[in-house]
């Protein structure tokens, strides 16, 4: 059992609150810069302080994360006193380098890769957890909190984090903006959006066993150019969405002539 | 029980075979160009006479469903025989209009809003089938046919339908090229394409029950250009995943944008 700070209580924030007290930690405090935003947990959590200004935290945590929007690390790391020789400063960051906190004794970054929706639990112990930190010996000690929460930690260094969070932004930020695409031309033509869903569940099913690029189906997987064409022009009144038809049918086309090269 | 006739053996084509089979109808005959493609169905099928010849086709059914490529619809259609009165001649396209069957005495549409897979067995009772047939009468009987293999049927005349197969590329094709393109920055950057997995089940969780303009996350919906920027540049070796994201934060930007406004 870890004792916790945790420094922000947004919407990740609220989530890592639930999920560490679920797995039996202590979470000894909450920052939070809005005090307001707090309030109606304070009677809820009378073993937590919840606290507006980061002097006032207690420093004997086993670990102080970060929780707050990237561009929000760097003063927070800056702005936290100099915290107990055993404690662990991380963030919880897929887009910010571990060296934002390198001026802390110990440091890392406690990654869960993702997406959280205020209200709507999800099931921590299938979350991705990736990891890493300034010594092994860090590692080691996120490694195991990490553990506490889910099956799936994995330890992943500065670069392969980045580059991780800009596939995660193609995988379900750029793939859920399709969806609503699809859907807003569905509406449009006053059909049921449900009609889709069988077909996405199917798609995705797929590739749990199968690399994506080998169940690709489609008009530009077929280089099938009529279909194309049609397709365009039942765009022509939503022009951006015709951009974006045509920049992925060629991506696709292209991708898979060179493959077959 | 309907007596069919299917005009086509590729991928559709054998997975609605089975489907018919299973729900008590009787292939009567199965047409393809290259008869040593269904030689191996030839001794496993007996009570179905395959033929290469649309001239030997009996003409007795009470379904003629052509499942061939979008661009050999009208090739077959013209050189179907005057088919029996009880007839529907039908296609199953997405892409193509009613009125390519128009020569026919009763003609329809039977369109399986799913995606298919060599050997991949999918559960028709789930899949959305859209019809469309040239009189109230064709419908009805079209209609029944379908209701036998799935729950989902949907009236959806020309244009909505061809406006679906638009919307259907977005929600599947596109979706799968962009899990393709995060599979091959994972496989670059040597990370294991599997720590995606949850978030793309989560993704498609999340849709089940709400909009998806509405669950849409990441930096370009929070507006966040540093990170946006950052991917950016990590994407400088990939210029056409570089122009995909550059357009896709782009429309997600402008169309939270709007909405706010």
């Amino acid at each position: 059992m870890a004792r916790i700070t945790l420094l922000g209580f947004g919407n990740v924030g609220q989530h890592l609150f639930y999920a560490f007290k679920k797995a039996g930690h202590q979470i000894i405090q909450v920052y939070n810069r809005t005090f307001l935003h707090v309030q109606p947990f304070v009677a809820l959590f009378p073993k937590t302080r919840f606290v507006e200004n980061l002097h006032s935290l207690s420093l004997d945590s086993d670990l102080y994360l970060i929780a707050v929007s990237d561009n929000a690390i760097q003063i927070i790391s800056e702005n936290l006193p100099t915290v107990n020789v055993g404690g662990v400063v991380a963030h919880t960051s897929g887009a910010t380098s571990i060296k934002v906190l390198n001026t802390h004794p110990n440091y890392g970054v406690f990654y869960p890769l993702q997406t959280f929706t205020a209200g709507h639990e999800v099931d921590f112990s299938r979350i991705p957890i990736c990891i890493d930190g300034d010594t092994e010996s860090t590692i080691y000690r996120i490694e195991k909190i990490a553990q506490s929460l889910s099956k799936l930690v994995y330890r992943i260094n500065d670069r392969q984090r980045s580059i991780l969070h800009v596939a995660a932004v193609f995988a379900n930020n750029f793939t859920n903006h399709l969806f609503a695409i699809a859907a807003e031309i569905c509406r449009e033509n006053k059909i049921p959006f449900d009609i889709l869903k069988p077909l996405i569940a199917e798609t995705i099913h797929k590739i749990q066993t199968q690399s994506p690029d080998l169940v690709q189906t489609g008009p530009a997987k077929r280089k099938d150019l009529n279909t194309i064409q049609t397709h365009l022009r039942l765009l022509e009144e939503q022009p951006e969405f015709r951009k974006i038809y045509q920049m992925l049918s060629d991506n696709i086309i292209q991708m898979h002539s060179s493959k077959s090269d």
